[in-house]
């Protein structure tokens, strides 16, 4: 390799670079609440707007992680942290990559949840809690697990056999059951509008 | 949640919504080779064009995966197969977000460049087999890795105590070499501009 290989090496595409053409900060958008609470709705429905916007955004949930990069994991305590753990990692890069990351986990634990905020620069981690009373997560019961946990044909099920730690102190609490989805998105687009995040 | 639930869940921003706004198509440029064969190099300095060209990239390599993703892996077989097969699936992921993912990884198995490749949709997985001599890496030795494996202070170092299987039938072939970095640089853009991935 030729010496230009020296000056080739130091030209990095960095962060900063990405986030001045894109026009709007990365953050990670973490919706944290109980199964049927709305989490997967909402981040959709948020990641539509902001791509209306003009933003580069992505949506990670079950969908995509737990087929693929964590298919390797099951649902006892230790595997669904390290499960959170690789969400948090690869939300980072996402970051990284100038791309708006949205993560869409029940993510019970306050212990799991405060370990990714501690992974990503301060400031970068956006815990929204998607509020929503258990009563009415399983009367809308969208894909029968309440049903299938009540008869005992889920171990560990969140809110039924399993605890669900409410966040202290997220950036933002939405409530599903008092609001509609229209209004939650605006609560999203409006913090992230005030905090310099993406401009209106 | 109301109605207007059921409507918005339906709307998703599709990979082909964010490759027809990057204005590129969105795959996986996977660099393979010796420790010291300029993989990283080159992946940098391929990223600097394309984003130049006003792409949206990525590069993924040992520094940001390693420290992070997968902290929790060594460097025995099975290891480096999973922290490949993790590799792949965020690549995956990447190119869903509509972000050029940039792979500079030795993965010196054959089977596991395979598994990411068919991981991966058909025409994503681009292998760019950086092809360099061991005498070569070894005499450029930049990071000093390979007087310590001769030593004998690293296990399973591959080139000289694991084998590195070189790519069958790769989309790419750069000789760092014999060609300078411009010139590798130039083999990977035209391949991309000829197979429609990026526009001239």
């Amino acid at each position: 390799m030729k010496s230009s290989n020296i000056v080739w090496h130091s030209a990095a595409v960095t962060r900063e670079r990405r986030e001045a053409r894109n026009g709007h900060r990365a953050v990670t958008l973490w919706f944290t609440g109980l199964s049927g609470s709305g989490k997967s709705t909402l981040s959709h429905a948020v990641e539509e707007r902001l791509f209306e916007m003009g933003c580069n955004t992505f949506v990670f949930d079950g969908d995509n992680i737990r087929h693929g990069l964590c298919k390797d994991l099951g649902f006892s305590d230790a595997d669904r942290t390290e499960n959170i753990r690789r969400i948090g990692e690869v939300a980072k890069l996402t970051n990284q990559a100038g791309v708006i990351a949205l993560a869409a986990f029940i993510s019970p634990f306050r212990k799991d949840r405060d370990m990714v905020r501690a992974l990503l620069p301060e400031g970068d981690f956006i815990e929204i809690y998607v509020k929503c009373s258990i009563d009415q997560c399983e009367q809308r019961d969208v894909k029968g697990l309440y049903k299938k946990a009540r008869a005992g044909e889920i171990a560990g099920f969140t809110g039924i056999s399993s605890p669900y730690e409410e966040p202290g102190s997220p950036e933002i609490i939405v409530e599903t059951e008092k609001n509609s989805i229209d209004e939650c998105v605006e609560a999203v687009i409006g913090f992230l509008c005030q905090n310099g995040v993406i401009k209106q």
